[in-house]
Order: structure tokens, then sequence, then C-alpha cells
């Protein structure tokens, strides 16, 4: 085997490893951060593990996260232990290297969120463990094209199905899931764990096995940045965003597409849709222009207070259509939002509206703003409410 | 649409964004790198475009990718543009902080190649436009579990099926691609554009449509990492790697899961089997071991010259399995090596051998080393050549 060893150590010269751990998870779940930086001066981390700090920002004063230094020892390693062990989650953080904002290079975990990418890991533990991948049935992620007579071309779309489809003769409920503003077909598996929220809560007898499609909501782009031909362009947060009714009017071809293509249960029963900020506007759109589709409505921090009325015909005469759907309402409207969101008021009214109706729904808040970890937690709460 | 505005930029402010474009590929094909970095103070970059230098690495002498030092502006911002404009090929770089190698944050195409993250970029033009999406019709990629009774267990792969697959009624053939030491199910969608090379042949009518099976062949490693239950450790080139005889003894297994759950041509003249370096080598071994299964075989970069005899009956009575295979030989017995590669005169001894018994073969050379670049090449190569 001297053939390994060699290599091994010709690797790690070639591609300037460093035997470093970071982060370490320890025992009690205190986490070490490190870095190898023998030249540089300055060493910070930040990351949404971390107090927050107030700070004035154009959305007016906001929580963001901490920033605190790192520690240089005699080798010129840099690390920051947390003082107290993390609660379960999915934490993101970045390494401030005097002043440069980078991912850890230690960390081969990182998710994009548009043109941003951080180093993630995971504490293990309460809801956090739906988040990790766990020794389960899995289910198949499929990346696949469909054509869309509507808007004229293909796109790019994400399929979860669940353990057993393949070989099963069974058919299936249907979760359609939207992404918000600078997203793409790859948000919700990437950011918002939905393979693994979804495999662990079938394994657990708490979801029904499901069908889960996740689009891409922005109809000037056929994919995510990247995956089409427009080539590997900085992806940016309003580049391909239109909310323009196009991707509600051009809603039924997903839906056919996904009806044509695998062993659906096609009723109002066993459809459901779901969306986080813009995600959440089109679920409100798409779940009343289509009012005998989808008896499962999640609204997660959702886009309300824009007004695009004059936009299109979508848009129109919300009222008469709301009062149509809740003729015979969807067995959930389930709306969802956190406290810290910048949409909360505009959330808070929604609701008072549908209260003032009467058309029912519930309404599940919780702390923090409009972050990945609050569209998990609603993703994990809303999947074991359907189809039921 | 008040609200997009405010959201933009408050997103700009809350992610830290820099209005940086990096890199930014020239019309001519120069290419500048930016980092925002005023209080650096040495700044460089190392990657494939660059002029190798020769370096003593643990393997003796050998060409590395070049080190550069970016200009510092007087916005605080670093940059390096190539002097020439550079040939068409997929590019990987890191970035050097002060020392301190780090992807580009400007970036968000980055590529794992085992624990090293890269930023990549891609000059179109030539066999470099086979590695781009283009505006072609796209087959579809999953990401599957299946059973292996030989192993007792279920391990992950990655399926590409090409355009119209499920929408026409007809069988295809099959390439099982295998990845080399250290890399798992996603090194050849990822490291090796085998999506966009398999995509644009098949547009251009220089290959036949075929299902790729892309395996992991580690096989005390049930999925890559970060996608099974060992959770988000950090990746290593030999720590699941055994050359022990039991990935090829269980590989009918993966043949049987493919067979059962597609539409595939069950004949010799319909399978091929191909990998790089470990892969190279557990295609040698497999195609021999199952002389009637495979007409088509690709070895890149293998590596031959290790010796396992003893360690599984897989590994015995070599010669004898070799003249038995070439009785009835494979249609296409294709190796290729790059002159620089340290496993190049193993190949060559390998190809000799061949010569000396008349096994019918072709012997493909390139430039360059045991790297990927090499590899989508002799993908590009090999693949036109299947199933004629």
């Amino acid at each position: 085997m001297l053939f390994c060893t060699v290599t091994v150590s010709a690797q790690q010269a070639l591609w300037g490893g460093q035997d470093i751990i970071s982060p370490e998870i320890h025992p009690d779940n205190r986490v070490t951060f490190r870095l190898m930086a023998p030249e540089a001066t300055r060493v910070e981390i930040t990351g949404d593990f971390l107090p927050t700090q107030r700070r004035q920002t154009p959305m007016g004063e906001m929580n963001v996260p901490g920033v605190v230094g790192l520690t240089k020892n005699a080798n010129g390693v840099w690390e920051f232990t947390t003082p107290e062990p993390l609660a379960p989650e999915l934490y993101s953080y970045s390494l401030i290297i005097n002043g440069v904002r980078v991912t850890d290079p230690n960390n081969v975990y990182m998710i994009r969120d548009v043109a941003s990418v951080t180093s993630v890991f995971i504490i293990g533990g309460g809801r956090a463990d739906l988040y990790k991948v766990n020794d389960v049935p899995h289910g198949t992620v499929a990346r696949r094209w469909y054509d869309t007579p509507t808007l004229g071309t293909s796109r790019r779309i994400t399929i979860y199905t669940p353990p057993g489809y393949e070989t099963s003769n069974a058919r299936y409920p249907v979760l359609y899931l939207l992404h918000g503003a600078g997203g793409d077909e790859e948000a919700w598996v990437a950011l918002g764990r939905a393979t693994q929220i979804l495999d662990n809560l079938i394994a657990q007898g708490k979801a029904k096995p499901m069908i889960v499609v996740m689009t891409n909501g922005n109809v000037t782009q056929r994919a995510a940045a990247g995956e089409w031909e427009r080539g590997m362009v900085k992806p940016t947060l309003w580049g391909d965003t239109r909310m323009d009714g196009e991707f509600e009017r051009a809603f039924p071809d997903v839906m056919r597409f996904i009806e044509s293509n695998y062993r659906t249960l096609e009723n109002k029963a066993n459809r459901a849709i779901a969306g986080l900020s813009m995600g959440g506007f089109h679920s409100f759109h798409i779940s009343k222009e289509y009012p005998d589709k989808f008896d499962y409505v999640g609204l997660f921090s959702s886009a309300f207070g824009v007004s695009q009325v004059g936009i299109s015909p979508i848009y129109d005469n919300l009222e008469e259509k709301l009062r149509r759907q809740f003729t015979t309402p969807p067995k959930l409207y389930w709306i969802a939002c956190g406290t810290d969101d910048f949409l909360y008021q505009a959330n808070i009214d929604f609701v008072r509206m549908l209260e003032a109706n009467n058309y029912p729904h519930v309404y599940f808040e919780t702390d923090g703003g409009h972050i990945w970890r609050n569209w998990r937690i609603y993703l994990t709460e809303f999947v074991p409410k359907l189809f039921r």
C-alpha cells in the first residue's frame, strides 16, 4: 500500500491542506473555530449563533449577527470557542480575515443564498435532528427540465420522491414548495434541508409519504445561476424576479407536468402549496386563482402588502377571489411569521383580514426575522399537517 | 415596487455584499480577478491557468500551479489580470490573503475535491464548450439510494438519464462511470461536468443517448461526505477507500438495480464501464471479472501497478482472466494517460503488456498530470465512441 501513503502526503502538499479541524463540535455542544493564518493581524467570525447586534440598515434598525474576534496561538492558528454550548440548529457563519469575509477553508459544507456563500454546521438534538442525514430510508432527488407552453420554454425543477416511490405502485399526494426572491429551484434543498426534513418526518411516521416539487419562481430565469445557458454569472436578488403574475399564470403547466410524469393523487385533498416570502406571495395567489386545486396552503413570512394590482389579471379582484376560495375553504390555511420579520406587520394585517372575514386559518408565530432558520421550522411544522 | 428596492439595499448591507465582479472574463478571454481587502498586505492567486512551477513534493519533483501577486488599487481592491487570453478550459483557482488560501468571495461557483474547495470558471470555445450549460435539451440527474445485498446496506448513487428518457418508451445503453480515490458519487457531476458533456455531445449528435451511472466506489462509505449519517465530517482522501475487491464483488448489485429500475439494453454491446485512477483500477477489474458484460472499457489515468494480489479473489489469476476476457475482446478497450501523471509509467507498462499479448486496445495520450482537466478530456473522447 505504499502507493496510497505516498499519494496522501503528496495530495496534502499539492492542495495546501492544513491539518486543522474547524468547526469542532465538542461533546457538550460548544464549538471551536480555527484558522491557520500566521500573517493575519485580525481574524473575526460572524454567524447566526452569536448574539445579534442592533444595527441601522436601509430597512431600519435590525438585529444582525454579531462579530467576535479569534485569538492567535503560538502556531499561528487563530481560535474561537463559543463560551456556551449551542442549542440544536443548523448554523451558518463566515470568517473575516483582516476585514475580508470568507468561508472557512477547513469546512467543505457551505450554502449559497443569492450571491453569498457561507459555511454551515449542524448541532443535533430536538428539531435540528430533522435537518441531519440520519440512518433512515432516503427519498430520491431529481433535477429535471419541464416544458411550459404558457411561457414558451423549458425550465429546471427539483423533485423529491419519497422512499419506496420507485418500487411501489401507489399514488402519492404532492406538496409544491416555492422559494423567495433571490432563490431558485435549489433553495429549499440547499438552505431549507427539505430532503432531510421529509426523509426524517416520513421515517418517524409524522408525515405522509409525499412528492415535493420545488420550482424556479423567477419566470425570466430558466434555471438556477450556472445551470442554464446564461453561464456562471453572479446571482442577483432581483435580477430575474418579476412578481408580474406570469409565474402564477404558468403554474398549471407545472401541475400538468407533475401529474402526467408521476403517480400522483390528482385531487384537492392531495395537493398542497407553500412558499416563503415571494413564494408565500405566489402560493397565496396561486391557491386563490385555482381555488379547487389546493386543500393545504402554507404562507411562510409572506410578501403581503406588495400590491401588484393592475400589473396582471392575477392580482385583480382579490376580495372576490378570496371569497370564492373560502366558499369551500382549504382544509388548512396556515400562515407563519417571525416577530422580527420586516414583513411582520403585513402578515399580522393579513391575518386580521382573514379573521374579519371569518376565513378559517391557523397562524403560527416564532421569534426571529426573515431568515431560513424560521423557514426550516415552518416546513417541519407544516408538513406533518398535510393530507390527513 | 418600493418593497423591492428597499430589500435589495438591505440585503446587500446584511450580507456584506461587495459590488465587485470576480472573475471578470473579458471579450478577448483575458481574465481579471478582484478582491476588496484594504487591510491586507499581500494577496496572491494560484490556479491551473498560471504557468506551473517545478516543486519538490513527497512524490518527487512535480509541476504544481504557480502563484502570482495581485496589486492593490486606491480603493483597497486588489486586482490581477492575466497577461494573455486564456485558452478554452474549465479553470480552478484560490486566492491567498496574507498566506491564507480561500475561495473567491465574489464567485459562487466552486467545486470540492476531497477536502479542498476551489473557485471555478469556464473559458468557452472548442472542447470547453462541452463543459458549459448550453441551450440544448437537458437530461435528468437523480440522486437515489439502492440496496446492495452483497454489502448488506443501501448506498447513494447518481444517475443521469438523457433528454427524452421519461417521455420515450425506448431502452437505452448504460455507461458506468467511476471516480478515483477521495471521490464519491458527486465527483463526476461536480468536477467532471458529466451532465454538461453528455447533454452537449448528445445534442450535437456525437454521442448516443445513454444512461450514465455514477457510483460511490468506497465500500465503507454509504454516500458522499455530508450525505449520510456520519454527519458533516471533513472528507479524507483514503478514509473510506479500500481497494480490497469488495466494490468489484458487489458491482453486480449496481447493475441489477439499474437494469430493474430503468429501461436499459441488457447486453454486452450496450454496456460500458470507465473510471479514473482508482476508478480505472475498478473498471479494469470489473470488466475482466465479468467478461461477458462490457463491450466498452475506459481506463483513465488508471492505478495500474497497485498489486492487491492475495487481498481478494478478485485480484488473483489476473493473466488467466485477461486471456479469457480477450478471447471475445471488448469492442473498445481504451486507455488514456497524461505524460506528467505519476502513474504514467505504470500505464505505459500496462499498454505494453496488452501489445505483447495482442489484446486489442486503443491508447490515448495527453500532456498534463493526474488532474480533472485530463479526465474531462478523456470523457469527451470516450463517450462518442460508445455503442456504435
